[in-house]
């Protein structure tokens, strides 16, 4: 949402988090579908004329399944983030004549099981390998708001080292959490690699992609916002399925700015 | 459910795990008291005389609504967990010749909030004060099986060290999925109390207060089931939400014993 806004300060922005049934990196696929269905058809009722998944584990699994069901454009953050860390590996073996290095995925079990970001690499270079890690405890450590010291280090450390010894020196966040945790995870990378690691957040290539399906009119881009006509909650509507306690405070940081007022709503029974 | 197959080996367990929900730790009230709800109604289609909450969070936020809506005996596990605390304290005072030290809970966010634990001591002893710390992050490091090392350990130290140092010694293992940790916790809590701190865990007390219950005839005893007649899967059924990938496995490990089958099933919409 941070990225979108900056990006595209004229569009009107419907944000649900289904905080009720979060995290749903450790869910099946199945279930995963359910919920991803049922979300979006409560962001259909709110007239959207495009849907953004931004989510990594719901992108990977279940991206597929939305397109096919919904009759309007759904974006997700996996091949953003793809060409992102593809644009940055071919980058390095530029600067060092060598072979490119691989691009390392830290993501949730449901995100890393998919292989979605193999098979978006694979359509963007024939040439790049990829190594993926489940890290399924870097969910909790953000939400807990642990973000610096021993924990998180030694965490990060156990999550990224294996993909630094398996050469990679590109990591994408594969999940929408880790940005949070990009200072320790760039360091710690940096640490064990003994040189540069570039590291990938989808947020802003997400964003930028679908301003670029604006510019070829795949999705209308709204006329400038008055300033005067439309309130704050107008721009942005913050819909949440869990009582929003601590939410608003963490939307405020997230966002940078007073959001407006969290509203709770009840899903519809999945199909 | 291994304490109760311990305890009374001739009743039938159903057993629901709303593995696609959980965890219930972080949720707000009112969404654990609809998850309650659904569950429940589940357990009650399957004809059971009595229902278990084998949950802290769903026993400190939930108990009171399942009691006054359904018509049959419902068993939490904070009273039996808060008895044997106090049991525990008095026992250290009666030793020690001095007062009694006071009863530590580490639980879920939801636990804690509810002072549910606070309560249940302070009916059973007037003298005994209750300190409680939220230990979020231990849910997801059991998950994730990371039982041992510097991680476990340091979080474990964060969460246990305010309550050593605010006098307890006595410290109960509010939440089903600590009991994993109990080693690290344990020596963890001696280590800075620099004396010995009793650990409770719940799921005996728990099994005990119900075989009390069947001697005073408020919970029916079964008939001791034939070896012959019922087939494993007669005396206990393994029921979950999300697809059982590893749920068997952990079934299995839990239990000491090979786990009939587990069923998935989907929850009706909560009320």
């Amino acid at each position: 949402v941070h990225a979108l806004r900056s990006a595209l300060p004229d569009e009107r922005i419907v944000y649900l988090g289904d905080t009720a049934r979060v995290p749903y990196g450790t869910r099946s696929p199945g279930t995963v579908v359910r919920y991803a269905r049922s979300c979006a058809h409560v962001l259909l009722d709110h007239g959207v004329k495009a849907l953004v998944v931004a989510c990594n584990t719901v992108s990977a699994v279940a991206l597929d399944v939305l397109r096919a069901e919904l009759d309007l454009p759904v974006i997700g953050v996996i091949d953003p983030g793809a060409s992102e860390a593809v644009r940055a590996a071919d980058a390095q073996a530029a600067a060092s004549g060598g072979p490119p290095p691989r691009v390392g995925i830290l993501g949730t079990v449901g995100t890393v099981h998919s292989r979605a970001y193999d098979r978006a690499v694979a359509r963007l270079s024939t040439r790049l390998e990829v190594v993926s890690e489940a890290a399924p405890l870097l969910v909790p450590l953000v939400e807990e708001g642990w973000l610096e010291g021993q924990v998180p280090e030694l965490a990060v450390e156990r999550y990224v080292g294996p993909l630094i010894a398996r050469g990679a020196r590109v990591l994408v966040l594969g999940c929408t959490h880790y940005p949070l945790l990009r200072p320790i995870i760039q360091s710690v990378a940096e640490r064990l690699a003994g040189e540069r690691v570039d590291v990938v957040d989808s947020a802003l290539a997400t964003a930028s992609a679908i301003s670029g399906l604006m510019d070829r009119r795949v999705i209308e881009r709204s006329a400038p916002l008055s300033d005067s006509a439309d309130a704050p909650a107008e721009r942005l509507k913050l819909l949440v399925t869990d009582q929003p306690v601590g939410f608003q405070r963490r939307a405020d940081l997230f966002l940078g700015e007073h959001t407006p007022e969290v509203q709770q709503i009840d899903l519809p029974t999945p199909a």
